[in-house]
């Protein structure tokens, strides 16, 4: 019989159809073309994109062209960091300008570099940069919510092949952060403890555990709303990944693990990774003063496959159909991990 | 500057980038091929579907084939009608059997037909059928809510060519409704109003009302989330598709000039139809005993069409970029209406 989930931080119901498992079929991501035009992200091509804003160099070379990890403005910026939010009415309707920023961090100097192939160095240095500039941003008291994401392939939105991650501060607290707040919310309320400390120490004694370290735990989420849904989270509670210490040897090394398997058991698909952190200021939202964000928020990373596309029932209900249960995938991984384990002397 | 703007029904921001309006390209929906198995849905193939729940026959012809639409189980349905709910726990988490009903419409004996070509009896005769069906599977205490759409196009979801829609019945609230439900709840008790009411009141004068007769308004919303999101509402409050009383002509022919007007804008894109109505059963989320969902939820039907890939951006945040604005994509979509009405006699 087919079972539902619900995810307790979202609330979002999952439908998992009755169906063995069967191994999932390679679906390399489709990459954008590269077109005629030289690639803006290129080392020798700095002139291409707007003003830099930050970037690595060794301490012997400072020449422009010798960065490992530079991060620039988006050129198709949807938000612009100049001016005031003027919120303001429309009637019964809530609008604002649209200030924040959207910055692309150009991780590689290589073109056709993969994210699952980085060494532990290059990931602890992309991780770096990830940091650094949502402590940045985090500190402009104009923005509630500084979002980390990468989308890699076409069907999940990747534009350009050279590897890249994306960085939005956004004025307002996103809906379906606002949400996991509620939630978590409504369950300290209840017991004062953090809602995503309670799942891991269950988890930990699930099926759904494919890695862990001494500071990361890497799981399938008990709801997971897509086929191999991973979520990485630090073991001790964190609510944000830019200002809360991190192991980031730890880090790097837990997420190096998973995207490889990932790529390994479904032949480099299409995916999302999107970072989840508390906002910078969101005590407002409770009607309790003594509530700290910080208390009952833990923040995790979050990689989406993109084998499924999103239908009209999805997009409708919020209720989504996972045909591979986060057990299976869980299992699966372990096994590609061995294997990969097998393979590999370093590790 | 571009602005954000928040949907009062969702709490969903969506941000509008600044740019001027360019005329879309149209962007034929891929339509899944056909390939060698002998089309389910045509007539005389009645034997390749599960047994029949509901049909439409003309009076004086009752044979198998002589449908004109033909409701049947999905033959890869997700849920399934026998069995109890079970609501369990496993630990912290919740679960429960996926009782439901997933059918599927068959609107149209006619393989290559399409939608926005029906003629005005044809889409009557469809939402006839939808009403018909979830009035019915409403009759069923177990469910709670009962979900009907249409997804048209590879890239929204639609794998057979032949016209059809579905209907889902689920024991369990969408995350989605649930959500609309909590907002309009608020609202309702400040202001003892239905919130839709205060939109359609307002929107009425607005520059983002594409159509209206004598019981319908078709509009833009103010934070559509995707280019040339378009809605469809009653006039007059009424939280129910299934079971309150509707004007079925009024509702099939705005139906239709919506539909004829995205399809030439855009030709013939890919697109989601969604409806959204009142749950069978959800007092008991309301903690004031004498609020009822029939006064503050106000039914109405989605068109999004699919032209613009959901990212990680939006799918981590629940924020949309959308580059066309709800006032202009309504303005470009009454040009289109007029050259319609040109064109035509019938309209």
């Amino acid at each position: 019989m087919s079972v539902l989930r619900k995810d307790p931080l979202s609330y979002g119901w999952v439908i998992y159809p009755e169906k063995p498992f069967v191994p999932p079929q390679p679906r390399q991501a489709k990459e954008a073309p590269d077109g005629d035009e030289p690639c803006p992200f290129c080392p020798g091509h700095e002139f291409m994109t707007p003003q830099e804003i930050s970037a690595y160099r060794p301490p012997n070379n400072s020449t422009l062209a010798a960065w490992t990890v530079r991060t620039v403005p988006n050129l198709k910026a949807v938000l612009h960091i100049e001016g005031k939010a003027n919120r303001r009415g429309e009637g019964l309707y809530d609008m604002m300008n649209g200030i924040g920023a959207h910055e692309v961090i150009i991780e590689t100097p290589e073109h056709d570099a993969r994210f699952f192939d980085y060494n532990q160095q290059k990931i602890e240095e992309v991780a770096t940069m990830w940091r650094e500039r949502a402590a940045d941003l985090s500190k402009d008291s104009r923005f509630r919510y500084i979002q980390i994401f990468r989308n890699y392939g076409e069907s999940a939105g990747g534009h350009l092949t050279h590897p890249h991650s994306q960085i939005i501060a956004l004025p307002v607290v996103p809906r379906v952060v606002r949400e996991e707040i509620v939630h978590a919310h409504e369950y300290w309320m209840n017991k004062e403890r953090c809602i995503l400390c309670d799942m891991l120490s269950q988890d930990k004694k699930s099926q759904r555990v494919m890695y862990e370290n001494d500071y990361f735990v890497v799981f399938q989420p008990y709801a997971s709303r897509s086929p191999f849904e991973t979520w990485i989270a630090p073991r001790e509670h964190a609510s944000s990944f830019a200002t809360d210490s991190v192991d980031l040897e730890s880090f790097a090394h837990a997420l190096r693990v998973t995207l490889k398997a990932i790529a390994r058991a479904l032949g480099n698909p299409a995916y999302n990774l999107i970072v989840h952190s508390a906002p910078t200021e969101v005590e407002r939202l409770f009607k309790t003063p003594r509530v700290k964000i910080s208390d009952l928020y833990h923040w995790h990373l979050e990689i989406v496959p993109r084998i499924k596309r999103i239908a009209g029932f999805e997009y409708g209900t919020g209720i989504f159909v996972n045909p591979v249960r986060p057990e299976d995938a869980a299992k699966y991984l372990r096994e590609i991990l061995e294997t990969q384990n097998a393979d590999e002397s370093v590790l």
